[in-house]
């Protein structure tokens, strides 16, 4: 390992230590009237719009191993954990907020390595950070994130609005960030025995981006403002399919239909799963931390959706009463669980 | 220690704690649009009005010891915490949203007290609970707390306003909460010892209550509304008297002097430093979490002010180049520190 620069914490102070990491955060938007810098931000919510807030919390050794997280990857992830809520409900993230526990281990070098990532994902989706605080924890590292962002009233989004017959559309493809964390476990365990490690992650590049820096999917909110398209209902796609596709329907009160061979899994995600002896659909439906969207709109527009060029049909809503269901190629009805595998009945 | 009834978190699983934790928390402000239960909250400002957003983060071990911390004080105090910045811009808290880290050692019965306490103060404050999470830490308990407000544009106080020859006021009595937590801190020392403890807290149980449930100072900023008074500059004590007067300073690049003997300080938090052989003045100055309000006014409203009957004027801001110093009551001028004792030149 290179040797770095080490500054203790201490010696910067607490004022000292929040002015040298947040320095680099000139307020972009005109709607963040007072970012940093006092007790509280102010922000004038754009007229006939209403405001949107979410807060998410990250713990090192459960959300995040610093093993091999790189922390300016570990910045931009937060960001996108945090505005991924404001998207599923077609919402535009304007402000972020983040507070920091940090352990006396942690060097400052390691902390404006977060916050570069934190400001490059800020710099990307035109975000301010508008607050936050620097605090000691008694153990490891500990990120929470409130982020804000608003929306006129007639185009929010919520996850109870489901009807009888919408299609299920979801964007991106589904597994890729669950085996891109298998693939840095793997290599973790291997490493730990061998003294010159070089960890062996050709070919599987892809799953450690989306795994490591997953990005917002901010183009689809675009995308279904420009096509004049409100969801009826949405969620994004951050506990896997499964568990996500079922809270949505418990809020809609509505049952779903949803097939196997539609769910939309990336070559390496299926490669790797291969090697693994590993199911990538379970991957796709229990693996979570893809950041996706899934959306239902009337069947009507189904055109106007596959125009879109970026989401994939994958089934159907259906009557509370029948429940939810993965249907497979041989015609099977498998019932969907939050957890592990679904059961077949 | 009486017999309590103890339920496994993993017994409910994720969302049917969420459930079961606010499952009481019914919003209250018609700005509410949506409160919990969707991807993120949906909040109307009112018309003519910004929106105010302050985020603060406590950990057990650092910020409260569970030894002797009631977990239903701790709900009620971080609610007190978090918005009192926002009160500290003269701005009306509307919302709030609470994210847990727990170990899988604190039972169920626990968080409900904590609850509990959140639920009171949102009620006494009329907040709504719109959102947050619970999720696993790996050792002890951590809390972040979002809070929202609002305030018409030209009523909202920053820090950085304060004006030469302003008179520095600020509200209630400082040093009672580190006087409290000292009370506490030698209970446990000495029952650690104790076979059958009974702790001996009479006559000091105002110093319990300001340290285990500070009031947030709402009517302060509903006084002033009252009297059409919009402080110069305002700042919340939750660092101790001198580092937070210094931080206002600094941001309204001025100095100031204050005078020891206009200090309000209470009759237990003298008695009882006096009783552990402190200096009461030094808990005012550096003990912190008074949650009281500094703020300044222009030297002609001193009546106005005076006739609010809620504050103390203890002294006047100065030109930057002078500093910020103590005077006592023979003449002296002391240089302010952020911690410590100030030092005398």
């Amino acid at each position: 390992m290179e040797t770095k620069k080490r500054t203790e914490i201490a010696s910067l102070g607490q004022f000292g230590l929040i002015d040298l990491l947040t320095r680099d955060f000139a307020p972009q938007n005109p709607q963040t009237l007072c970012a940093t810098g006092d007790d509280a931000a102010v922000i004038a919510v754009p007229e006939g719009e209403e405001l949107l807030c979410t807060t998410d919390s990250f713990y090192e050794g459960v959300d995040f191993d610093l093993t091999y997280f790189p922390l300016k990857h570990l910045g931009y992830k937060i960001v996108t954990a945090g505005i991924s809520d404001l998207l599923a409900m077609n919402a535009t993230p304007s402000q972020i907020t983040v507070s920091l526990g940090v352990s006396a281990k942690i060097p400052v070098e390691a902390l404006q390595d977060l916050y570069e990532g934190i400001a490059f994902a800020c710099k990307e989706q035109r975000l301010d950070l508008v607050g936050g605080d620097t605090r000691a924890s008694m153990t490891g590292l500990v990120i929470s994130v409130t982020a804000l962002g608003h929306a006129p009233k007639e185009r929010i989004v919520y996850r109870r609005g489901a009807q009888l017959h919408d299609l299920i559309c979801i964007t991106g493809n589904l597994g890729a960030a669950y085996m891109g964390l298998q693939l840095l476990e793997r290599e973790k365990r291997v490493l730990a025995d061998v003294a010159d490690p070089e960890p062996q992650f050709k070919g599987y590049e892809y799953l450690l981006e989306r795994y490591l820096k997953p990005r917002p999917r901010t183009d689809i909110v675009a995308a279904l403002a420009e096509e004049k398209i409100v969801p009826t209902a949405m969620i994004d796609l951050s506990d896997g399919l499964a568990s996500d596709l079922m809270q949505l329907c418990r809020s809609s009160h509505c049952g779903a239909r949803i097939y196997l061979d539609r769910i939309p899994i990336a070559r390496q995600t299926s490669a790797l799963a291969e090697e693994l002896h590993a199911d990538p659909v379970v991957a796709a439906l229990n693996g979570g931390e893809d950041y996706e969207l899934l959306f239902t709109v009337p069947l009507s527009m189904q055109e106007q959706v596959m125009r879109l060029g970026l989401v994939d049909v994958i089934g159907h809503i259906t009557a509370e009463s029948t429940g939810c269901y993965l249907v497979t190629p041989d015609g099977s009805d498998i019932k969907l669980r939050a957890q592990g595998f679904p059961e077949q009945e």
